[in-house]
């Protein structure tokens, strides 16, 4: 009866092993889930804020506006790192721990406790044939072989699901390192090339000098209109002239996907560059 | 009659000068003040993954276990950045944004626009006396007088008002290089240092190796128990002898103040540890 009770206890491990597995790997999933949508709205909100940045850069002076619009570029890049950052977090986070649906497991262990059941069923009914008919070595012979049988049985899928389970585990805490190494070595990708592209956008607003722009000011003050490339203090579109067109920044963000809720039309004719551009920083 | 009409052009430069600082920094603010609260919720996301981590650990095997904590301690480190990142944003670059309010100048433009009317008015009446009345010297003279008087008066507070907007746009040249500044000043010092923590996170989560929690593993399935420190497998709360305990990170997160929307209650006994925690990182 103890090999009984021992293969009871094997059965809760089991149990126990893919209870755990279903219940905390499917809240990391949502956690996890929860975690990317909340940067994907981050990068909505900073690309937001890039494209404010170059509407207010054709306001300005002409140095102000050539330092606003670098800014703008170095923030639309660490938004494009955020959108691989997004990308990489839903294929090699998300995805795999979606898989960990653990159910056939569950329907094994269902099926053996049936087998333990009949089990414990057969040695009751030897039990009983043993108290009530001592003397009828026939039947007790088959009971006893039906017990044998049923042991045999519970014995085979007992050991044959404790392998498979300790295979499952096995899987699941070589994937659980996997897929956090996934997530620790995708965020610091993200926070690498961060600092990378603010450490010069950094440079190119320490190097901006107001003075001149005040003295485009002044001109425009007192109507000496043409000195440097002095513009009037009005909202214009970005100037064609330029060799990066800064507009492209809102049909990126309409190229991101479905997800975004709250964004501008896209231009075509951006997107083919953009495309490029959003290739290259996923390899 | 040219002076006039340079006058006009200098308040309009003046006008726009003022209207697009109040527009586009007011529309900055909101930005900005939009992507902090969006961090501010990866930030709650992630605390909700470090508290769920820590949870999986108290299930999990002893090299797993150790391995999960010390990842779970290490992303929330991250959020405490974060958390510093948000707290520096909301000081350092909407707070300034909001003192923009350019109505007082507003109001300074219009009434410089009633002094120009006023000389133009003067003008008009000086025209029509001479048409009307050119014999009337004395009239002619004292409207003559009167149109010196309201000209001195537009030119002096023409020449006024524009020396405060130059002032004006000097500032916010000056400010708004510095706000740039120390939004990639603060984006830097977050992203420079989660790589530092996410790269040690990697070492603990590269060395984790599953075989010896595989050897726990079958030693509960046999029953072994007392084998190394193994334990059930069932939700236990953290042991009082972990020597840091990953509690005090549900009583962080509520710390971290009243913009949360669905935070655990606050753990009072970690709360001195974490608040002095705290104040390390904004230092």
């Amino acid at each position: 009866m103890s090999v009984v009770l021992s293969r009871d206890s094997q059965v809760r491990v089991m149990e126990d092993t893919v209870t755990n597995a279903e219940k905390h790997l499917g809240q990391f999933c949502s956690m996890l889930a929860a975690y990317t949508r909340k940067t994907a709205q981050v990068r909505d909100k900073a690309d937001r804020l890039v494209k404010q940045l170059t509407d207010f850069a054709n306001t300005e002076h002409p140095d102000m506006r050539a330092t606003l619009r670098s800014f703008a570029e170095d923030l639309a890049k660490v938004q494009d790192y955020r959108q691989a950052e997004v990308e990489r977090l839903e294929t090699k986070v998300i995805s795999p721990l979606q898989l960990y649906g653990a159910h056939t497991k569950r329907a094994e262990i269902k099926k053996l406790k049936q087998v333990q059941k009949n089990e414990i069923k057969q040695l009751a009914k030897l039990g009983k044939l043993r108290q009530k008919s001592p003397s009828d070595r026939l039947t007790i012979s088959q009971a006893e072989t039906s017990v044998q049988r049923a042991s045999a049985d519970a014995s085979h899928t007992t050991h044959r699901l404790g392998e498979r389970i300790e295979a499952f585990q096995k899987r699941k805490l070589t994937d659980l390192q996997k897929i956090f190494l996934d997530f620790v070595t995708i965020e610091m990708v993200l926070h690498a090339k961060a600092v990378e592209v603010y450490s010069s956008a950094f440079q190119t607003l320490e190097n901006y000098d107001p003075e001149r722009d005040l003295e485009d000011f002044r001109a425009k003050m007192h109507g000496l209109y043409g000195h440097r490339d002095a513009r009037p203090l009005t909202d214009t579109v970005s100037s064609p002239a330029v060799p990066w067109s800064l507009t492209g920044q809102s049909a990126q963000t309409a190229l991101r996907g479905e997800r975004r809720e709250d964004e501008e039309t896209l231009e075509a004719s951006a997107e083919e560059d953009l495309r490029g551009r959003g290739r290259a920083l996923h390899q």
